[in-house]
């Protein structure tokens, strides 16, 4: 199931950075950190493509020993990853209402699975994520997922703000879900095409992100309870739209 | 938050399970288990209990070393436990509808504390769980529960068919939850009281226990994917009851 790649060496990762491949992590060696210039374009190269990498001691380089890793190991997503072009091009022959799901700033790999698979269960068409502020797609994504990262497609974007204005000029409602909204998802038509978003349980949603929204909506919870778990939020939303769509 | 509390000690842990103390588990020190006749009787309390207990090697036991545990810990639940007696008649006052629901087997932790999260959010009236085959209520169950645990009453049963009984006698609708269905949930109308019973994702729920169901409903997910995680299944059907319930 795991279709994990590894790129090992200094030249095959820029070569792999330069050819546009999708990597989710590059693992470099601390003693390499003051070493060679080709080192040093390595990490500039990183930078500029928002890449992240981490310094790491020599024991986490063991499992690599009998490659020629030169201190650099670049960890490929097992998916391909797609511009947000691509994700409304490939869902645009589509000719019932839309779903998209915008996650900005789920860094736990197990909601990010969790959501992945309710997304493939309730027939969402894509999943947007951003460069940074995301949980890599990784193995735990995967099983979390139940295998669901492979039957949708996912975009990745520079951040979360241009894809709003992207899918606004395709005419889709952007819906954000936040608990401090007035209206419930329940108040609300759901039959057009709609892009769903949800922010981390932290920090939920950012204002910036918000101001772009065309409505804000709550799922209705108790007052017992300060917030739902955010795939379990997913869930809810997402079978609302299937049922008002279908039922 | 987490309010574990051990006892340490044979005659301890018998006099606990004769005064009914809500154990969750007991650890006894492997090389105990040929011993004294208190101890065998200790095992055979525990075994005419229904209370999980495990032989464990004396690394285990190395924590508990400043107590005088004679080989044997066992583990309080955090919470109080009820009876569905217990449970029927603190909920007993409610006049608006009410919501039960009854665990068919779910044994892992994160799942446990996700859907006692969610039930408290979507005001169900309190969770029933098996004696065998659930999950023990401990630190992980509290975490995940995002301290829900602590607002929810929990009813522990001897199985999960007695407790069917026991709620068809106050006329409540018992809904199983099963991808087999032909009935979806948004065909059914949850106005009155119910129960919804959720099963474990890999043997789903029982079948004696779906033979005493009035209902087995579906939630419609897409044939790409198996199965919904059954804690994101649970918050579909747990908003859907508050849609139809309140708006």
């Amino acid at each position: 199931m795991d279709k994990k790649i590894e790129i090992y060496g200094i030249r095959s990762i820029i070569e792999a950075i330069e050819s546009s491949k999708d990597i989710s992590r590059v693992y470099l060696l601390k003693s390499n950190s003051h070493k060679s210039s080709l080192f040093r374009s390595l990490v500039s190269l990183l930078e500029n493509n928002n890449i992240k990498y981490s310094f790491v001691p020599k024991e986490k380089f063991k499992k690599f020993e009998n490659k020629n890793h030169q201190g650099a190991v670049a960890i490929l997503s097992p998916i391909k990853l797609l511009s947000i072009e691509e994700l409304i091009s490939v869902t645009f022959n589509k000719i019932s209402s839309k779903t998209y799901v915008l996650l900005d700033g789920i860094t736990d790999a197990r909601n990010f699975g969790a959501i992945i698979r309710t997304a493939v269960a309730s027939n969402v068409d894509g999943i947007i994520i951003p460069q940074n502020n995301s949980a890599p797609v990784n193995s735990d994504v995967i099983k979390t997922s139940s295998g669901g990262v492979f039957k949708i497609p996912i975009a990745r974007v520079n951040n979360i703000k241009d894809a709003i204005l992207h899918l606004n000029s395709i005419e889709m409602s952007i819906i954000s879900l936040s608990e401090k909204a007035n209206k419930t998802i329940y108040d609300y038509n759901f039959k057009e095409s709609t892009a769903i978003i949800m922010g981390s349980e932290e920090k939920g949603i950012s204002k910036g992100v918000l101001s772009l929204s065309n409505e804000i909506l709550k799922i209705p919870i108790d007052s017992k309870i300060d917030s739902l778990n955010v795939s379990s939020a997913f869930s809810a939303v997402a079978f609302e739209i299937i049922r008002q769509r279908n039922f």
